[in-house]
């Protein structure tokens, strides 16, 4: 490539403006090297179903009956996942709840239906006028165009509506974490994403908070379950009477399928038309269809796996609050989000990092999120296995020991 | 979900204006019962490397060493699929040709990556004046968020530019598909797709040609391709020459792995840069870095592959002209672009549609695209096996008989 700097043109710009300007969202470390105790990105700590490497290897071993070993790798997938869609429907109760195939979208994870929502419902130019329809549009509000989110949540909404130039609407949680329902309401938003349970306190918001927002807020509400398998309750019944409700789960989390990327959406059939409508047309690879397919077919698997996850989660819940005495939010999700205090009773985001910095370390990952003020005095800790977790809580007896 | 009309509102109101008016691209046919000759979107008709099932089996085989079968699915991939962009580098001449991973972006899909170059550089609202920007911007050109493309081609780029409400210039061959370079430099747009070999005629564009463009037009030249294994020459050279030249491949065609969805640019690292911010963190899936590094590290058996689809290619493009004398394109792709004409002479649209129609009901699905002048009279045929084309030939016999 030129090295010649007089020769290059300023390629940034060329592009869009809003584009040039962005920073990109920052994934959780993905160390290549073994030897880590990895509790930094919510990963499941157990394998996924066997059913999944059965699955994928008879579809290696030639799904076309022709041409041996990986055959029909050579052809696209199905452009609509339509078997993954029909099973996730049934999944969620099928006809007896109302859903059907019509109303599910599959993803390459569910950042990629988290990105369709953004690009379907979120844009670029758009006053506070609204987008300038007359009140005969049938809209139950003028739609603004802007995308509302509460922070602090998952990191990445406010990266997909900046690649969008949409505008943004950040609603502040306090530190009771407790739903800020007329805030939203009154946000001027046209889509909402709600992560319940939220990321990273963990803390879950019920069935009926969840529709006191919709009965509130006149405009598309996501709720973002990308851990609700391991809450105690899911907005996922209010389908059947909040035409306005999209909800968004992954099998990254709960199903242990973080490598395959599918994720997915319920909501109305008119929603996921218009999803489809900015869909890449093979999103989610054959592989990975039939690998989601397999999981989801092994319901008594992953009971065991959620089980575990929880019990171990709630049995450190436990000994971080009494034991340890720092305050640690009731996570329903399959992480802690947990203040680490020295022995002197100092908290903080300094405390916050020095604990982080000593686990990282002696190769034990966490997270930190030292941007918001509610976060920075925290970690969030995956929930591992026991082996892992027992190492974690050593690490940190060690550190308060040292510090 | 609500059968009650009364009660659901209009929810494509809620959607921005130019995504409610959106139609979505329609890829060919994916039939999914067996029986059919399947020569209409262009799969290679060899299976991949027995390496590509392999690797995958070993990835499955647990390669965290840890937890069984398919244990390493839990893990996230590697994000930028580092690995597999290293091995891009060096399989297009690595450092000999100016080339490392800080030029190649992978995506899920080569889709996935015209999808990013349109959010980089093709924009909403920009108006003949450009972007605005001053003189000083050190821009070779005012960036006018403008996206070229000729027709016909790929029919990918004006979906991707309207999803991103985006203005497009369409520049039209004419039926010689000579290179329209003035047209082109004349575009005004910031970005232009230039597929090469063309779809759906198969015409390849030589290095002398595409640098013609490079020396005449000053936006970002994204070279497509996706056919460029089967032709006799490509723009990867310019690559180090020309910083404004971006060249995208995929894993679909020549590799036979269209079911993994994995495609690549090379580019100028500074664009590389522009799109891994609009990038999704995780787009290529664990076994889909996998299937492409190991179908990359076996040359020799796609060397083979492409042989036999160009020699089937060579033969069915002298049978077509000579025998059935049929003007056929001179393809340099995996697939015959020509102009079926009936024994009294007749040819054109409802002739191409009838010959479509009376191979789809023999099984032998090819593709018509009737909404161009220039492609309404033709039909695209994928190169399949001889046996298949063999299939295909009899039966356009039995069409010429019949009509």
């Amino acid at each position: 490539m030129p090295t010649d700097a007089a020769s290059t043109p300023d390629l940034a710009a060329l592009a869009l403006p809003h584009v040039a300007a962005l920073h990109a969202y920052t994934p959780g470390l993905q160390p290549t090297e073994p030897g880590w105790v990895k509790l930094n990105t919510n990963e499941c700590p157990y394998p996924p179903s066997p059913l999944v490497a059965a699955a994928i290897a008879a579809e290696l071993g030639g799904a076309e009956g022709a041409g041996g070993e990986g055959a029909s790798l050579r052809l696209y997938p199905e452009p609509t996942s339509a078997a993954l869609r029909a099973a996730i429907a049934a999944h969620h109760g099928g006809e007896d709840s109302g859903l059907g195939a019509a109303n599910v979208c599959v993803g390459n994870g569910s950042d990629d239906i988290l990105n369709l929502l953004v690009r379907c419902f979120c844009g670029a130019g758009v006053g506070e006028g609204g987008l300038g329809r007359g009140a005969d549009s049938g809209a139950p509000n003028a739609a603004s165009g802007r995308a509302g989110f509460s922070l602090p949540s998952y990191s990445l909404y406010p990266v997909l509506v900046g690649i969008a130039n949409g505008q943004s609407v950040a609603i502040e949680f306090d530190r009771t974490m407790a739903l800020p329902v007329e805030k939203i309401a009154s946000s001027g938003a046209s889509i909402f994403f709600l992560t319940s349970p939220n990321a990273p306190t963990g803390v879950g918001f019920g069935e009926r908070e969840i529709e006191a927002v919709l009965a509130a807020y006149d405009g598309l509400l996501v709720v973002d379950e990308a851990y609700a398998p391991f809450a105690r309750e899911s907005a996922l019944k209010l389908l059947a009477r909040y035409p306005r409700l999209v909800v968004v789960r992954t099998f990254s989390k709960a199903y242990a399928l973080a490598g395959i990327r599918v994720g997915y959406c319920l909501a109305h059939p008119q929603v996921i038309a218009l999803l489809d409508r900015v869909r890449d047309s093979y999103n989610v690879s054959r592989l990975s269809q039939v690998a989601a397919l397999a999981a989801l077919s092994d319901t008594r698997y992953y009971a065991g796996v959620i089980r575990k996850v929880a019990a171990t989660r709630d049995a450190y819940l436990a000994r971080f609050a009494s034991e340890a005495g720092w305050f640690t939010y009731p996570s329903q999700a399959n992480f802690i989000f947990t203040e680490p205090r020295t022995r002197g009773g100092e908290m903080g985001a300094a405390v916050a990092q020095a604990a982080y910095d000593f686990l990282c370390e002696r190769r034990v990952l966490v997270r930190h999120f030292p941007k918001h003020a509610l976060t920075a005095p925290f970690l969030r800790i995956s929930v591992g296995t026991d082996e892992q977790m027992l190492t974690l809580w050593n690490s940190l007896q060690a550190w308060l020991h040292d510090a």
